[in-house]
């Protein structure tokens, strides 16, 4: 790296400024971080310092000496439910709607056919109530005969959104979350949209995406992958649906740590799993050959809880519970303490994201690359996502120089700030390399 | 527990006997144990010695240090599939038909679908092949409207078929085992059994009834969940067209660890998942918008692989490797290895049972307790349930007296015998401690 130029002491100086402001500051340390730059915790989050710990127990005591009395004394066997309290306050729920378990793309299928099949029952009372005879309510496909898919979505959900829609019949309609509002109708049935979309960082307008389903009488299903742990969410104040989504990224769970199912409470009694494992029945020890389903978020579990990763997740998420105890002394209660750290995370988020683009701008020539993620700050995610020709090669280059992001196929330089461990400091050098590391390869 | 009768004498000399000749026995170091006696490793597997310091480096150096570079450089992404190789020669499978990951449940439901789909598949190109135009081989649902399962298997793989069964609207039909020869016919697609009864214990008759489906034109699914890791299996040679197992059993995986899926080497083009993710598509870093499989194991893949849970199993089946090392200095290659040491697993399973019977017989009132579990070798798995009016509290008793069997509602005592690290004389111990406690208790 090259010596600092005037401008970019300007820069460096306004970094150390800004890191002394933040608040947030202090939780670096909950993380196992080396002098690299990591800006790559959109895709696998950095190991917090509690989690190897927490885990040799689970290990050694749980398993090793309790073994199957840990099921139920070690509390292995509500983990799932009572993670997803951990992780509701993060995204605006109350308890008891979360539900921690399998991957991302498995919640998708349940949450997009159980929202189908709401969409017929609705279809079936509707037409009870006007003595409707010519529906297909009964059984077969009714009237809302179409699933809307966000286009450009993480692969994975529209896959699976396929599947969803070719097992129940449906005719799945990719639409850019733009196009959702016109392509509504009262044939949509469902509606799966991200809400921050995995390649350009753009944050969708959850709220206003939410009432426009609504209004057609359909049912939202939100993927928060990129959202979860780096913005409030407000999945009870905007009446989402149902959502899904991952806790490796911003919520530092792990390599491929279980995801998580929320389905608002009063749909609760209504959600219809197309996978309805022993879990999730309403007493799964009695072993009975006929499925009755649990209530409430139980109801979203299917096989045996993966307890090392679940745990694991656990502990990462304690890093997000007793903040308000260090800061101004408030006594909150848990919840509402995750709820104000999760507006701070945004505040942060917003000015490391903002900083970049602007130390981005201050270094590296107009046009040698594209960004691709808005700069209103209500349309911007967690990452900067940026567009050159040789981004597969440069993001090689960067990486060797310690600043880690990530390439998405085939010309997008990604980079995620996670305001938990990502400093200003950070932000300037990471914008400073990327300069250098462009120019030399111009 | 009582002083040693004559009787007893004579048992627990013979134990010793039994133990100084087992050939398995130095395999108990490997496993983290204490003074009680461990009849629940057909329910949760003990911790093997080499899984903690394995998961230790997973956490502070793969995810600490290299984090998003361990996906590669760590092996992190083809995980599921090298596990998988590494289970196959316990249940006679070749490589590359085997992918770890979800659980048993999420894979039951995958299989089981995908069988249908087959059978949906030869049903058209029969109709094709005849020029019969009253079939809906093109789509709906032809003449093989049914699916069979095993009316006596653990409820999760009921729930499943029924949704399976619902989605791709066919009719379930509950059946024993025995049962399935005589309910077999052309309306058959597929069949779902278990290979060894969770409640009884019994082994039903895997090349038989496969036999028996096939003969019918339908397709096998074997749930492995309470053989695998106790006997040999022999999924290649009795030409099973799909399987599922658990791995937190006789695999020792740790609790909810990942389960498995199988797909026989040439079915696996016709594979067609109703859960197809991300990383079973044949490219997924071209985060293309459609779907196309992966050929192989990898198209049974969904979400992100779950690593830290994965990675535990892995070290837990170093077990399997090594052995015959240890022992007459054959070199088998460890494929070899480790099928040979599930032959000896498998001999020592029965040992354990038979010597375990004859110690209840000896110490046990007649009439005291009914054993459920078939005397005949061939019809047994790796476990004794023994019924009892008072099983419940029976079972607590023996709990709090250091010998670990379970419960299942209402009346039933399990005891599982992991060859791995169960001695003779933990079974004299544990039936003479049963013997005393079903005495106090009377």
């Amino acid at each position: 790296m090259s010596e600092p130029t005037a401008l970019s002491a300007e820069l460096i100086s306004l970094a150390r400024e800004l890191d002394k402001a933040d608040e947030l500051a202090c939780l670096r340390t909950r993380f196992v971080l080396d002098d690299a730059v990591y800006l790559d915790g959109n895709s696998l989050g950095a190991l917090p310092v509690a989690v190897p710990g927490r885990l040799a127990d689970v290990l050694y005591r749980e398993w090793g000496e309790l073994r199957i009395r840990s099921w139920d004394e070690s509390g292995w066997w509500t983990a799932p439910e009572r993670i997803g309290d951990r992780i509701a306050p993060l995204v605006g729920a109350a308890p008891g709607q979360i539900v921690v378990g399998d991957s991302t793309s498995v919640n998708v299928f349940k949450a997009v056919v159980a929202a189908v099949r709401m969409a017929d029952e609705d279809e079936a009372a509707r037409e009870g109530a006007t003595g409707g005879t010519g529906g297909t309510g009964g059984g077969g496909v009714g009237r809302r005969d179409e699933i809307l898919v966000d286009a450009t979505t993480f692969p994975t959900d529209g896959y699976l959104a396929e599947s969803a829609a070719r097992m129940t019949g449906r005719t799945l309609r990719p639409v850019t979350p733009a196009e959702v509002p016109a392509a509504l109708s009262d044939r949509t049935a469902a509606v799966l949209l991200n809400h921050v979309d995995y390649r350009t960082g753009r944050l969708h307008d959850l709220p206003g995406l939410t009432a426009a389903v609504h209004e057609a009488g359909a049912y939202a299903v939100w993927d928060l992958c990129h959202s979860a742990g780096a913005l409030p969410v407000g999945l009870d104040e905007h009446g989402v649906d149902l959502a899904v989504g991952c806790t490796y990224k911003y919520l530092n769970g792990g390599p491929g740590s279980p995801a998580y199912l929320y389905v608002r409470r009063d749909l609760q009694p209504r959600f219809d799993s197309p996978l309805p494992g022993w879990t999730s029945h309403t007493d799964p020890f009695a072993m009975r050959p006929a499925y009755e389903p649990a209530p409430g978020a139980v109801r979203g579990r299917v096989g045996t809880p993966d307890i090392l990763s679940m745990l694991a997740l656990e502990a990462a998420l304690d890093v997000w519970y007793g903040w308000g105890g260090e800061g101004d002394g408030k006594d909150l209660g848990p919840a509402r303490e995750a709820e104000a750290m999760i507006e701070s995370v945004r505040a942060k988020s917003l000015a490391l994201t903002d900083f970049f683009l602007r130390c981005v701008s201050a270094y590296v020539p107009e046009g040698r690359v594209e960004c691709l993620t808005p700069t209103a700050h209500a349309e911007r995610g967690s990452q900067v996502a940026l567009r050159c020709d040789d981004a597969g090669d440069i993001m090689k280059r960067l990486i060797a120089q310690g600043v880690i992001g990530d390439f998405r196929h085939p010309d997008v330089l990604r980079f995620g700030f996670t305001p938990l461990y990502v400093s200003f400091t950070d932000v300037e050098r990471a914008a400073r390399v990327l300069a250098e590391t462009l120019e030399g390869a111009a």
